[in-house]
């Protein structure tokens, strides 16, 4: 007999949890739409072979597969030295592959800018561990067909404004660019085939320090004479870490001389978001750190990059960055693209607000011998009058019954004697 | 190279059906929220014993089954002549079996009685069909612990007040009950064991006719003196068909003498129905249809079953019925339940109601030399009065522009020129 638990790494939701969540998602996707964008939504399975086309990086391996229909015995023994072959669907692991299928397959009917919304789970078979699931949602907007940073910065501010309606304000984004890691890698010598090894080194330095990324990419035979001139360069002094949001500090926190056009990208996202935050970039306050040594995972970056923070917490609850080639690849043709996605998962376990819309919330507590009409006759009539309403046989334990209700989020009560009108119901608070 | 659509028989939702299809959730969810459902939540996998256990009928064998992991190519050889053995996990094909199992697994942190509420997608292998898709969202209302007609009455009001609330008015439910067509079929000499295989041809009624379904149960075999009582009462004549829903109406439409409790529960859901519509249930006009000849496909039921009708299409809208034995089958232990299960891609396709809480959505049109900052500032200004907003750069063909921002649901629009405030922005409607 199977177990009565949900599978390894997955999950059941409760009602309060799951209310929790729909109340969430209700904020986030409502801030999204008024943001200008449009949800879509793709089916959980896409083919095999897109799956596992190198798009997805680590979380192809992850993928879960599911099997062929109609495999006979032949057919099975034939796969045994290709197991690929007994698949030919798979859940997808992300929402990007999905949406770079989608728009390759419905470009026509879109706008020429498609500001895409997408709310959705994904699954990935993870060794399970705390806070961590096999399946998990995932919230990400996305801009194709925009190559100006106007893309950025309305992602970084429909972004804000969503985790602030969530309550969590103070919220920050560290941004930084792949050309200007490119850029400053390359001026530390290192070739081009090693930069994308660097780069997952790099990655760890919030982890394992300086020390740790240079003895890592000595270990690993990286140019010395460019491993040498990176730690230089990260032991520099600096004070700079106060300033605002702005060219001095993107030019003073990374190696002289890097060129104008990121500079003006970078500096043109943090006008965009002081102004549409009403701030004045030159007073500070803008809710973006730069981070020269910001690396995000996925080889499919090309741009800008970000990571949204919190005070509350130490790890990111969320990120994105610019993707020009990807759609490309389905498309034959290139078409930029730039994406955030908040990490759903984690969010959800900093919210703290009860819920806002909340209504009258009654439970009927009846006897036995009430009428089933007179029983729903009452509750019709709360219900039009915008109650949400459950209805409750009396046990011999009333005061328990009650604190469950209280604890369900039931906020009054009423006990039902046989013949009750609604005027005669006398409802009181539960506390 | 893989296509760029979806798998075969899934669909992608573009934003104006995804939004209406939200819409529909929302407007369901809140109902059955109010009516006093809570709703759950479980992983879209459960294990493949469980999905194979014999409870999900013809279902079971339409399960996508998902690809055990690390097997070698000694495993998958050995799995040849057992291809069960390469899947341990699987998709679930209904809500029943999964909130069983649920039940089963949380039972001591829900309430005696539970009223649960489930929306969300299962997945069948069908072959693909006009109407019909492998990927598919079912809205399901469920009371576990509730043995009386209470429960009934309940599902039946709710799904009534969500189709209602939907501007489907006007929609019935047909209702019977299994102990009755047991009942009818024993009188007229049916032996227990040819029962369920009558009750498959006996659902076919609607479609075949009378003289279809006896011809096919002369043609399986079923007792032969059975199939002509049946086939003399398949054409009695009757002229009770507009009679209201009550016991005259029961009885009436069954061979004489159908035991009273089994009346006693219908009626009672009857005048629950009506007690809570404010109708008078003598007068008539309770939105229900007694069919004694209604059998619901599944093995599982034991009690009253049902069918959601409108009188606009001449298929069911949904269905549910009472299956008391099936928990009992997870928990070791009997526990009453119905279900009620609202058809929603049958539903969304009925809806026509335009965005009922549509708010002013506001096209911005700019030339390339306006300013980020100034743009992001004007979208945040009308983000903050409430507006949805969307940015978009002029065009040589302003008229096509805003004729394509209309049909994405854009309701005005304004061009801004360089240097432009707020106050300075036109506002015009979008005809």
């Amino acid at each position: 007999m199977a177990s009565v638990n949900p599978p390894r790494g997955m999950r059941d939701f409760l009602p309060a949890d799951k209310a929790r969540r729909e109340r969430v998602l209700a904020v986030i996707r409502d801030r999204y739409r008024v943001h200008g964008f449009d949800e879509i939504e793709t089916p959980v399975m896409e083919e095999f072979a897109r799956l596992h086309a190198g798009i997805g990086g680590d979380n192809e391996k992850l993928a879960y597969n599911v099997l062929k229909r109609g495999l006979d015995a032949e057919a099975i023994r034939a796969a045994a030295d290709d197991p690929a072959a007994l698949a030919d669907l798979g859940l997808r692991y992300d929402l990007t592959v999905p949406l770079a299928r989608f728009y390759a397959s419905h470009r026509a009917e879109l706008p020429t800018v498609f500001r895409a919304v997408q709310i959705a789970p994904v699954w990935r078979a993870e060794r399970p561990q705390k806070g961590r699931y096999r399946q998990f949602m995932q919230c990400d907007i996305d801009i194709i067909g925009d190559a100006s940073s106007r893309a950025e910065a309305e992602l970084i501010v429909a972004t804000l404004d969503a985790v602030d309606a969530l309550g969590l304000d103070g919220a920050t984004v560290r941004v930084n660019d792949r050309r200007a890691l490119d850029w400053m890698l390359t001026g530390f010598g290192f070739r081009d085939e090693e930069r994308p090894g660097v780069l997952i080194t790099i990655d760890k330095l919030d982890k394992v320090g300086p020390a740790g990324v240079v003895a890592e990419l000595r270990e690993r035979g990286a140019t010395a004479e460019a491993v040498d001139a990176l730690e230089a360069f990260l032991h520099r002094p600096t004070t700079l870490e106060h300033h605002p949001f702005g060219e001095r500090q993107i030019r003073k926190l990374l190696p002289d001389g890097l060129p104008d056009a990121i500079v003006a990208d970078l500096v043109g996202i943090g006008d965009a978001v002081a102004a549409a935050r009403s701030l004045d970039s030159a007073e500070g306050g803008i809710p973006l750190v730069f981070d020269p040594f910001l690396v995000r995972g996925m080889g499919y970056y090309t741009g800008t990059i970000f990571e949204l923070a919190h005070p509350s917490v130490d790890y990111s609850l969320g990120g994105g960055g610019r993707y020009d080639g990807m759609i490309g690849r389905f498309l034959g043709q290139d078409v930029p693209a730039v994406g955030f996605s908040i990490g759903f998962e984690r969010i959800v376990e900093l919210v703290t607000e009860s819920d806002a819309a909340a209504r009258s919330a009654v439970v009927l507590v009846h006897d036995r011998d009430v009428e089933l009409g007179e029983l729903l006759a009452l509750k019709a009539a709360l219900v039009a009058e915008g109650s949400r309403v459950r209805l409750e046989q009396r046990t011999k334990n009333l005061k328990a019954l009650l604190e469950q209700s209280a604890a369900d989020g039931f906020t009054a009560f009423a006990t039902v004697a046989p013949g009750a009108t609604r005027d005669e119901l006398e409802i009181k608070p539960l506390s």
